[in-house]
């Protein structure tokens, strides 16, 4: 029972091998009557695909999307949205390395030994490569949010142990000009140039390094999550641990707030000038009890370093014998720049389901 | 569309309110011909259950569970299993003053925005006295697991800003044995020692704090993980997350392993003296490319600290109206004691989902 | 993975054997604010229960709905729902002559082989006793769609080769009304009274025979149904066809349909003196491309002769060695008249998972 | 919500519309290891594609299938199964007629009604194009199938009023040599010349006629299906039913067994020579309970006349008014020829996916 499938109301379906023919994603759910421009589809593409920037993978993809159906004169039908974008820069025999050698800290092994098969080109289906599809789907549904106002605003705060300072988000726009004027996504120009340098300097010595991704929800309106398994945090959490190489997520105070008394902790109620029920902190991170609350949804993920570094290590072979494996192939000194949009998108799918889940599938 | 089911393969359903008449919980999936103890359903249930010690809640319920079909000659059918814990010592009175108010960080005003009606007695839906049904079919899980040689091993690590030393694992009896001796569930007495005496003065004070608890899987085989969105690691992240109060969840390097290069982070492959490809170190915690390599599975998982204190606080009315109100009822100044068997059997359901996945259904 | 779930946003579970402790069902996505009459839900079990006539099974249960979670003050809180019924008369000692050896036409043989352990007593889950639980939860689907004025009107219409003529149907009061006049759940008194006398004849003979059930859908609006798999017509059939000793479903013109001339089939479009459009015929039953089209929604369903015969009959044991067993334990000779209310719940249940799907949860 | 997922271990999504780029499926679940034969999955499509004869639409399609992903190296990897099936001779402006008009008997009205915008070119979703992706993805189940043993043989049996002699199955091999020698796939080659020179009349005169396919499932091991609601009779009851045009499914005894006494009907078990429990007769169609028995599975599908007819008729457009439509484009004077292909895909589907569910994943 393969586990390609993501979400229950607004449901995408990714396919594709890094060095396979084509990557895609079917979306099946999206509300009737959606405005979907693909040039917006493809803008948030390209701000994941590789050869942006210098302290990113050479790779050479345009990541073209084909939209294939579910759209008619430029809004959605209510019938599955297909989009597929193909494979163009495969450079598979750059991976006749790992065709019987297990790289350290890769899915080379595991997929072996699952499945008795795997398509070794590329990391096959393991490569993060994958996530454009995510980003395609990711892009509809925020499509669907920002009908409803909603804003998904994710940007780089660390990298490695270096960690911008916290920013005062006055509005989306402002946010996303000041994150896309430096290539390392990060909100604070002074640490993003910071940022580039060391990552600039980690890449020379063909090493890597992990970092983190902070994200603020908008105008969430009260009622998204369905308890008692489908919090949102929960499916927020699951959503950003499926991406490749997270290995934390914390939402709210986090992992700080278990080290916090309950009288510090408390969000207190307020009304507003408007009227609405608010609370003066927000260590709830815009979620009680699994479900919004009205406030922005806060929440942070860490992703560790990537695991292909263009140093000789050590491994052992299909058979278990000892062997020495180098990097090969192009690749990202640091995930986070690209995967920015990846966390994105999926707390659009999230947000997209649970929206559906809640409100309807009627625009 | 609610989201009271957990799990594909090993399949949950929750039901019950904190001041109905019952809760439980419906599996279906489980394999037949797997025997079924029914002590030791509630023997994981004591772990879990009110009353339990002086750091707990002081609300008496025996949490005895009734199994009400699936079951034949202490054996396992195939069909259902359904068991019932009835709810003996409501005291529905104790929240009438929640009835039109909302408690600060609880689910009052989410709830009631969302569904526009609640059971407000205890929390109703939203308490925590739904985890018990989960500890329950986690039993049942754990039963699946241990017959494959699988041990979940949780204890708590953290409590406040308080820390246990690492404890090496040599054998679940002994690491149960230790942890049970003590009524904080930490596997380290020392350090449980201080751990009971600060959470005692912060209940005298009339006030919670947070924790952490921690969980290793042994002897769990390579291939749990359905990529790419069922990954392991993102199965036990939605898993954790939706237990009450849990603000963060990591797993292997977590948090910790975004601040590593690339070179340190790896985990070098080796075969060790039985002809078992394993790594020399463990960042990955178990898991590659969301799929289990046959080691330690190791994660971590962060609670807030309790929302009901026995203080005054500021909050608001239905009407949104400025209000106060107290903590009532009985409840614990820091959860991670009783919650070591909440995570111990969500982390269960996850595995035996998985393991079902995987290897199928035939014992 | 078994398959004791059905619906996706009005999902149901059930559980439990004929001679185990109870029976029940989670309803787990009601919408809430929904008024809730257990009476109601008593009402409709009443007309399924056994020991109703003297054309049914002469075993004594009162199957008594307990409502366990789900509802507040009389309404649905948007929580599970989870009903019980215990059993009350098993004599599970009349069921001794099964146990090692295979009933004709039951599910002895196939669930022993699968499973590899059964409850015998009473046929264990394979017992329509089950269905009990599908008419509990029915009941809450009815109110839910009631309160959009949908009536949903099964009778039998056939017994044996015995037919009734075709009724058309004036009101739902009054086709109920009339309908439950007689013990066979007939709309045409004096085909009612021959088909009790046959029933009653065949019973004396210590025979079973089969029947044909058709129901009518009134008041439902465009829009049910969610191609191009879980199209309306397609999850009725498959509702119909869960019910035990179903062996046919046809909806529209059915069977006879495929007989016809696209010429004579063709369900022509006129706007009525309402303004809606309507359609002159109703081969359609009310259903075109999988989605309701306002028509009334006719189907058939046909019933299998009840297996069990007081009569000797030839079979094997465990070991395939041949045996002869004679019917035991208490059973309808005919098993249509109980099964009018379960033909209507599970038309509920279809309908009310689609009207959420596609109106979605708010009421 | 929408439904264009099948299945649940062996689970297709389909997407496309009958003039846009491309229709195609993705298969989630399929084992890894299995040998994927191109030309077995384009002999199945070639089996449904139109223009093949003069019976047949003479739209123009190779309906060549492109494998995107999940196969390696001729064998599935156990990663997703992209396959496309590109559109080539759409004639869209065929299809100005019903853009605000509704074809009677069509869906037209329907989807325009439930989703408010709809691609009316070539009834767009709602066409049975949408069925070679089904094709396809059977074609994938079929091979897993034909691994253990089990072949589907599905057939013409009857063209409107016309039925052909019940035919006993040798052998597989033959069975579908005759069946293919004919172009309306009925397995008597008398009765096939006849029906065929009655189609053509039909055709001639721009009408339509239904017909009736019938399928026998050879070689089924004990154990498939999962009660209570997913039985292999209900689960091929709602794949059947999800079909274009199918209107009405029945098993074993079907609607004929209602009228039949339980005396007549049970099926006797007995064992064999080598030693199987087998049945006498097999009005259970192979299936007890919900699950396969071990003989052969039976069934029949009735489907109505084509709704598209040369003639004029009246109808409304989409404000209500009177309006006169004819057919255009290409359409089939009756589609039992080709959907037989479609029958045996979706129950090589339904088969597979049990399979799975109750056999595990490893091949």
């Amino acid at each position: 029972m393969a586990g390609n499938t993501f979400g229950q109301a607004f449901r995408i379906t990714t396919f594709g091998e890094s060095h396979g023919a084509a990557i895609g994603v079917i979306i099946d759910g999206c509300p009737a009557g959606l405005e979907i421009d693909p040039d917006f589809i493809q803008s948030e593409l390209d701000k994941r695909k590789p050869g942006q920037s210098k302290i990113t993978t050479q790779r050479k993809e345009s990541d073209t999307v084909q939209i294939l159906s579910g759209i008619f004169e430029g809004r959605s039908t209510g019938t599955p949205i297909a989009m597929l974008i193909p494979n163009e820069d495969q450079r598979s025999k750059d991976y006749s390395h790992n065709e019987n050698t297990f790289r350290p800290s890769h899915a080379d092994f595991t997929y072996q030994t699952k499945y008795g098969i795997r398509d070794h080109r590329g990391g096959g289906r393991s490569s993060a490569r994958e996530t454009a599809a995510r980003v395609a789907a990711g892009a509809v549904a925020k499509l669907l949010l920002q009908a409803q106002g909603i804003e998904i605003l994710a940007s780089v705060t660390s990298v490695g142990k270096m960690n911008a300072p916290e920013v005062k988000i006055e509005n989306a726009k402002d946010f996303l000009r000041i994150r896309e004027e430096n290539i390392v996504r990060c909100a604070e120009p002074e640490t993003a140039a910071k940022m580039i340098d060391y990552i600039d300097d980690i890449r020379k010595k063909g090493d890597t390094v992990g970092g983190k991704i902070s994200c603020t929800i908008l105008n969430c309106p009260v009622g998204l999550g369905e308890p008692v398994f489908d919090k949102l945090h929960a499916d927020l959490g699951k959503a950003m641990l499926s991406i490749n190489a997270v290995h934390g997520f914390e939402y709210g105070s986090g992992f700080a707030g278990s080290e916090m008394l309950g009288s510090e902790h408390n969000d207190i109620f307020r009304k507003d000038e408007k009227g609405n029920i608010q609370t003066l902190t927000n260590n709830s991170g815009g979620i009680q009890g699994g479900i919004s609350n009205g406030m922005p949804i806060t929440f942070k993920v860490a992703f560790k370093p990537v695991a292909t570094i263009m140093q000789n290590q050590e491994t052992v072979d299909a058979e278990g014998n000892a062997a020495e494996i180098k990097g090969k192939g192009r690749h990202d000194p640091c995930v986070v720049p690209r995967a920015v949009p990846i966390v994105e998108a999926m707390a659009a799918l999230v947000l997209a389901d649970l929206w559906l889940r809640n409100f309807g599938a009627k625009l």
